[in-house]
Formats: structure tokens, sequence, C-alpha cells
């Protein structure tokens, strides 16, 4: 019987232990409040994250990190992105030797600009290929419900990227293996500066055509990052890519799209953050990411004004005509 | 004053004479029902294409095709794909020679799985160059209603196609061009085929991410068949291949997808035809393009699947079952 350990108690953290625990694993989530732990463990459920999902059998739940790791051949990192260096300080120590580590965020380090798994790599002292990232089209209430959906498993080491994708894989959810690590994570993140955007087109009654041209610009400046980068350029074609992008601006359970609604009506980050009681994932990421785009030299007008909506009060009423008067150029 | 022909008085052929109108040309609309024409000639209305909308000074109409090319510059044709053909065989004699023939049709003709812009070719007697294609995200009642869009304008002859280009720039429209008649017409055709089933999907109850998954799919498989065929694979990630797919899978005034949702309700095609009082285009071009992928080999399972549903009686549920069926495989 293989043991996994599903470290933060999230939506998608919880849905991830789900799919394990269906497919054969059985499955430690590790929880920071005790409240949340003993709920699951002795009720089953975690209300908060997946609320009417009744979580199966094999799951049980602690908030005691050395014991939620214990002998798991695979330790699974759902954590807020930017909270992920500290908690790795504490936790490494307690990380079995040649466990398979998973990145399941979608988020870009503020200040370093890294990405999750180098992050990882380096707070953990771990070979690259120890790590695994898992990113598509995956809204989390939507796999709880046995939805019907792929994802992408990529890594650079082939076993332990199979090994993933064996534990995952359910007649309600179909992975498919990757080696391109950098183009996943890419597209995990940028998809949300994006769904920001398209949450504010949204929220200003822009039409279908609108927002499908901002999609499509929007993964075209994500491609040219990644490709900067040195991932491949077909990624963001696939599932990781377009699929998550589609999902995520489709999509009225997006946090992120729903946090760009808030600010296409008006309201200020302050306000939006009061109304939606979080700060979506794409409000910090953009900064990094916009960043990271300068650092390589890449056009992104999209990131550029989110980042400018969110961060330097700019009415997103103007950031759309800016973005919508480019000018007239071959494709 | 340039001038300008419209052949074809439905939703799109209507809204692309009030940008022609708006964007400063003279333009006649051909209507193959005098009363159309009478009525857009006397009232500046075309009630039953594009409810609502007031058409420009600019625009009159006729029911006489001689007088409606004469002196035109650019002849835009917006006929069913499949009476192409038939009406270009009346017509050729009277085309102004040296005019710029463009395509405003997205689909494949039956019998002979030819593209819009091959058959002009074939019927007209004219050099490749001379025909335009115009394919984008552009939903005809969005694009009357002046809400900002973008679409694609391709063919081989650099003079012709930048001429479309400057005739249909506006600040709600921004024309980019493109050397792919091949991708632009393939992505336009395949889009619809897909829309079907994402209908399909749709009425299902299908969540965000399983109809995440049958763009990105869809996508892929329209792009191989391009590229098959010819197709720069990027045009397939630009507006006439993600953006007009997206945007046509998102909206409610697609007809593709409208269609798709009655037979996903389990309608015959007959019922869905006579909910809908139309066909489909995509009904049609199915046909054709399973027809162009087996004779290039090339894999559409989603097209197969629709193709199954339409025309051999096949229960959307076994279709949706057999393509999220697919066995596990690197992406």
């Amino acid at each position: 019987m293989s043991r996994a350990a599903v470290l933060g108690a999230g939506a998608w953290g919880t849905a991830v232990a789900k799919i394990l625990a269906d497919a054969g694993s059985d499955v430690t989530i590790w929880a920071r409040r005790e409240t949340v732990a003993a709920a699951i463990r002795e009720y089953g459920v975690n209300e908060s994250a997946l609320p009417g999902v009744k979580l199966p059998e094999r799951i049980t739940a602690t908030s005691d990190l050395a014991a939620a790791v214990e002998g798991a051949g695979i330790v699974f990192l759902a954590v807020p992105s930017q909270t992920l260096r500290g908690n790795l300080a504490d936790w490494a120590g307690h990380l079995p030797s040649g466990a398979t580590l998973v990145s399941l965020m979608k988020g870009i380090e503020l200040g370093t600009t890294k990405r999750m798994s180098e992050v990882i790599v380096e707070t953990a002292g771990v070979e690259p290929g120890r790590v695994v990232v898992v990113s598509g089209p995956n809204l989390a209430p939507e796999i709880a419900a046995e939805q019907p959906a792929a994802t992408v498993v990529a890594g650079t080491d082939p076993a332990r990227t199979q090994l993933v994708q064996q534990a995952l894989a359910l007649p309600y959810i179909r992975p498919y293996t990757s080696d391109d690590v950098i183009g996943c994570e890419m597209g995990g993140a940028v998809k949300n500066v994006i769904a920001l955007a398209y949450g504010m087109a949204t929220a200003m009654g822009m039409g279908d055509n609108t927002k499908a041209s901002l999609i499509t610009r929007g993964l075209a400046e994500t491609a040219r990052l990644g490709v900067a980068l040195g991932a491949d350029p077909m990624t963001f074609a696939g599932l990781a890519g377009l699929g998550d992008l589609v999902a995520t601006c489709s999509s009225p359970l997006s946090r992120n799209r729903t946090f760009g609604e808030h600010l296409g009506r008006g309201e200020s980050l302050e306000a939006a953050q009061a109304s939606t009681k979080q700060t979506a994932e794409g409000v910090k990421s953009c900064l990094a990411i916009r960043d990271l785009a300068r650092a390589h030299g890449v056009e992104m007008p999209i990131t550029e004004q989110v980042e400018r909506v969110c961060h330097e009060g700019v009415d997103p009423r103007v950031a759309v005509k800016l973005l919508m008067g480019r000018e007239m150029k071959p494709e």
C-alpha cells in the first residue's frame, strides 16, 4: 500500500488528497490548524475548503508535520505560494529521504522571481529530478465532484513523473506526463494574471469576441515569457497552458477571475480583498511576472496593465483602452 | 471614395458591410430576396439578420448582382458555404476585373472537401493572390454593437491583403494581416465542429475543467489537420484559431454551440433543425473535415464523434464517454 502526504488543507490540496485516496493510496493531510485536521480525521469533511464533499476513508489528517510525512513516498506541497519558502525551512529536516516532492502551487515568489519548483530545490536541498509539478484545467470543486478532467504531470526524472501519474490516474481524472517543468509552472502562474484581466473585462460588459481576444493575446504573452525562460512553446497550446487558462477564465468558481470582476466594478484593491475575504494569487504574482518579463526583455502588455490596476491605482477602464489601442500589424 | 460590395445579407455579411461603411467605403449589399434589399435600402435595417441595428447611410442594397458589384474594388462573399459554387457559376461573368475577392465564409465544401478560397479560385477563374480570407473571433451581433474585437485578414498577395486590412480598420475592430490562408480557413471551419461538441457537453452538465480540455484537444486536432494541409502551426495559437474557437464555444450567440446543446439534450438532428430553424454549418462541414482527415491520415477524435452523433444516430453521451476514455500518454 503506497502512502502519500498532502501538506496544506486548502481546496486544491484537499481535492488532490481525494484523488490519491480514490486511486488507492493512504493519504495524510497536514493542516496548519488542528481544528481543520480534527474535522477531516473525525468526520471526513473539510467544510471551508470543499463544502459538502465527503472525503474517502483512506484520508486522515494531522497538524503534526513529522507525523504527516512519515513513510510517505510522495509528498504534495499545497501551501500558499508566498509561504512556501518559510514552511520548507521548518520542514526540510522531516521530509523522508528519497520521497518525490510534488508542487501543486501556481505562483512566482515575490522578490526572487523564482518558480515554486526552484524554491523547493533550493530550500529542501534536493536534486531537481526529485521535484514534480502538477498543473492543468483543474478547478477543485469540479474535481471533488468527480467531473471528468485531465491534468499534466511534469518532471525531469521519468520514473518519478510516471509514479505521480499513476498515483493520480482515475476514471474521472486523466494525467498526462511532460518533461517541461518550466512551461507547466509558467502556464499555471501567468494564467492567474490573465484571469484578473478577464474578470475586469467581464465586469465592464465586454463581449465574447473581446474576451476571446484577451485569452488569445494572454496565452501569447505567457508563451513569450515561458520560451524566454526555456520552456517548450507547445506546452502553452496544451492542458497546462490553454486548458488551464480557459478553465480559469470561464469559471465563476475561479478566485482570480472573481477578484478581477470586483476590480472591474471600480472597487479598490482593499475593497476587493474585503469583499472576497482573500487576495487572489495573480495579484501578488503579477509583480514577480512583470519583473521577470522586464529582466528578459519580453513584452507582456496585459500583465503590465493588470499590475498597474492592482498596485498603481490605474482605472481598469483606462487599462483596457490602452490594451485595445495597440497598433495594427501582422499577427 | 472606395466602393465595396458584400454578396449575401446574413448576419456576418451585414456586419462587415457596417464595418466597411463606418471605415469610409460606399457599400452595396446584394440580397437574394428583394424584400430584404428594399428594407436595407429604404429603412437602413436588416431585421432578420441584425435585429435592432441601424445601418450607416453609406450602405445601400439591391437584389441585382450586376448592379451590386459595379465599380467595386473589393467584393466580399458571404453566402452559405455549400451554395458558393452554384452562386459563383452565375456571378463569375459580372465580377469587376481586378477586384479583390474576400471570403467571409467558414466551411468546407461537401464532396470536393475544398476550402472556400479554393472554390473561389476554381469557379471564378482567378489567381490565388486575388482571394483574401477574413477570420477571427467575430460574433456578428457583438461587432454590430461596436464591442471591441480583432480579426485576421489572410492572403498571399501582400498589397491586396493590406487593402482589405485598411478597409476594415476602425477603433472597434483591429484587423491583423497573415499570409496563412490555409490555417485561417481551417481554424474557422473546424471550430464549428468543436463548438457542436462543446454545446453537447454543456447540455450534459459537464464542468469547466472538462469543457476547457475539450477546447484544448479540439484546437490540437484542428492544428494537426491544418499542418497536414500546409498551414503554419502558429496560426492556430492566434485569433483565427484559438480566438475564434473560444469565442464560438463561449457565446450563447453561437449557432453551432446552440445546435450542439439541442443534440446534447437528446434531440435528433431533425428535431434540432426544427427547434433552431436552421442547420448549423458544423453539421455539414464535419463530414468533409472527417473525410479530409482520413485522406491525410490525421487523427481527429472529436470530429469523428461529432460526425457519428450528427449523421449516424450515436447517442452524445456514448460519444463523450468514448472521448474521455482515451489512453494515458505523454501529451
